[in-house]
């Protein structure tokens, strides 16, 4: 039984070291309306890219206000802030910012702290 | 081949049909920082409950400004609108409302679409 409580613990400890390491951030884009089908193309192949070849890429997610479309919010998480470096540095992320750089009107990035997060099995 | 091209076809649709009846918005909160621990507690505490409990409700991430704990943003995902109106009359969110009603200083609801999301399977 002690065993059990010491393994438990050492499991809910390491989680909570991994996540305190995280790097989370919201960013606050607005794109031009005319070429928005083009940004979320671009957006889209981006995020499924980066998740799956790079380890230290987490999960994003994008959406976009229901009256104004152009105003998009994307939270992105890395496994830490080695991980955000890394990732700034590949083709695919280069690409993405050069195909976007005049779709973005503004761009506003807010450093945030995970509280929690619950999901679905599977989704 | 025929029969694998139509199945997958059928898939898709699918998805994309549930994902269009999807209802996800970005609530925007802030907290009496002389209580934001206790607000903390109340929110994991209806996130995990509602994901455990209903079938409608798929995904929560609530994140703190690092700049300022007490801004808190909840990026919340339902299955369809009639998941989110039971879900509203549940206990657990009743409970969490009446916890937390003297804790919230301000709160602005942001209806969203999601464009995509991308996570680490697991995550």
């Amino acid at each position: 039984m002690a065993a059990i409580i010491f393994f438990l613990a050492l499991l809910t400890s390491n989680s909570m070291a991994q996540q305190s390491k995280q790097m989370a951030r919201i960013a606050k884009i607005t794109v031009d309306p005319e070429q928005l089908q083009q940004y979320h193309y671009a957006l889209k192949q981006q995020m499924a890219t980066a998740v799956r070849e790079e380890p230290g890429v987490l999960t994003y997610y994008a959406v976009a206000d229901k009256e104004n479309p152009a105003n998009i919010t994307i939270l992105e998480i890395y496994a830490d802030s080695a991980a955000y470096k890394y990732h700034i540095q590949t083709p695919h992320f280069k690409k993405y910012k050069e195909t976007v750089q005049h779709m973005v009107l503004s761009l506003k990035l807010v450093e945030v702290d995970l509280i929690a997060s619950a999901n679905k099995p599977g989704i």
